[in-house]
């Protein structure tokens, strides 16, 4: 990366807006924009918001495109004409294997476009939220193009580094697996949690003070960006079916033995659980 | 509460152990007593541990069992020929039910023991993690038995306001539906997520590192006492059961949803999951 090449985040958001910050940190001076008016407002805050995408991406070295799975093509699309000879794109968005497979299907995007997926974010989102640290050691899975040419791929990898990360190349299936099991899944069930509490009880008074710090963990991803989910799970939804359904006959057996009421079985049950769980630092 | 009158903590653990350090801090200097050797020594270090529990309970204003759901009622049975007249009898465990059910029973429990469920705890147990501040501003769940005397419920209420704890006198049905639907389910569901993870996944290295903070708070809970969970589990079956089939019913309708690939479905779906989550502060 050369020092003090123009940076472009499209998509002044929580993640956008927390490259800027920690780019900033690092003596860089980026340029933002986003598409509605307001948000260009909120990101004006942060960082220089240019006069049009086009403005924005026109010399930059790196653009960063942090938008939703599902708009991350059509943008590139937009921007391929705009684009510096040279010039790095990255996104962060969080389902690879659709993005990586039209992607490829577009052989000039492989000379500027490396997808990457920083492993961080938060519940509450936009640039309000934006936190210079956000991306500090946290895992930034890049499932590169057959064709990023691998200077490309160093150059991504560098970039995350500068801001913190740490950058792990895979092939986008491995990743849309992993992230499907470790991501997708519960944030789905703990939506569908919600959805069950949701049936009259969170109003009543009994419920809400039976509600305790493991009842707000275990629930706390329900409150994501529900826009940005809904693209997930339509962009990941083999993946994440495959392992809704081996979690269900889990949920299966768990019922049966809750019937018949044994106790060895529920102690061996959340003995393993707990050893799993305390593997996870 | 009289005023310097001795409080026997029987069961020195997590609560028992975060107890007798909330009490020494307002001056009260509670009296212990561990089953095993090993976790007397332990307990030692937090407040002086009777000879035996015959000589901790004798001369106690208050008696405090801290047991699992499962040996309360043994343990009452067996100290009721050791309690003073008047001698308040608490325990902490977190299903009601059936043990306000076999305590009704024995008629002279009543002049003793209120049951008790102080909605705290975390995933490590044992008096080392023990901490003073563990009860304060936590409900505390008080279910009498149908014959205790209202001055004995407001002693047990004015013992965890000492500790500061906020008492809510229920009957013990609706505590069990509650904390049913709270604590247990999610408990079981985070524990039966571990279980999809560990099959060898847990091993691998991308598995790993695609494990974000959101998995980890969603997941915390299942790092829980096994012993615990599986008396609670067998204590609380029914209640749990139910919620289990309502939850699968909303996975059941997921899993079609996740094949037909509706985005209105799913915005919906996210939406309404989040506005649930965000009213629980």
């Amino acid at each position: 990366l050369k020092k003090g090449e123009k940076t472009a985040i499209i998509g002044v958001g929580l993640l956008g807006g927390s490259l800027a910050l920690a780019l900033k940190k690092n003596g860089d001076h980026p340029v933002g924009w986003n598409h509605r008016a307001s948000s260009r407002k909120k990101a004006e805050k942060i960082l220089p918001v240019a006069a049009s995408p086009e403005a924005a991406v026109r010399n930059a070295g790196v653009v960063v495109l942090s938008a939703h799975s599902g708009s991350i093509l059509p943008a590139l699309e937009r921007m391929l004409p705009w684009l510096e000879p040279g010039a790095l794109v990255l996104d962060v968005s969080s389902v690879k294997g659709r993005l990586v497979r039209k992607a490829e299907k577009i052989p000039s995007l492989a000379r500027h476009y490396v997808p990457c997926h920083p492993m961080t974010g938060k519940e509450k989102s936009g640039p309000d939220h934006a936190e210079a640290g956000l991306f500090r050691g946290k895992t930034v899975f890049i499932t590169p193009l057959s064709r990023n040419p691998a200077a490309l791929v160093r150059r991504a990898s560098s970039f995350w580094k500068k801001v913190g990360g740490l950058p792990v190349v895979l092939p986008a299936s491995a990743h849309d697996r992993a992230v499907a099991l470790t991501s997708h899944l519960p944030h789905l069930l703990a939506s569908a949690f919600m959805h069950l509490c949701g049936k009259d009880r969170t109003a009543s008074k009994v419920f809400r003070k039976a509600v305790g710090p493991g009842f707000k963990d275990f629930t706390r991803i329900a409150a994501g960006n529900p826009d940005m989910w809904r693209d997930i799970v339509e962009m990941n939804a083999a993946e994440i079916r495959g392992f809704l359904r081996a979690y269900r006959k889990i949920l299966d057996s768990m019922g049966r033995n809750l019937q018949q009421g044994r106790g060895p079985y529920w102690s061996a049950f959340f003995q393993k659980a707990k050893i799993l769980r305390e593997k996870i630092r």
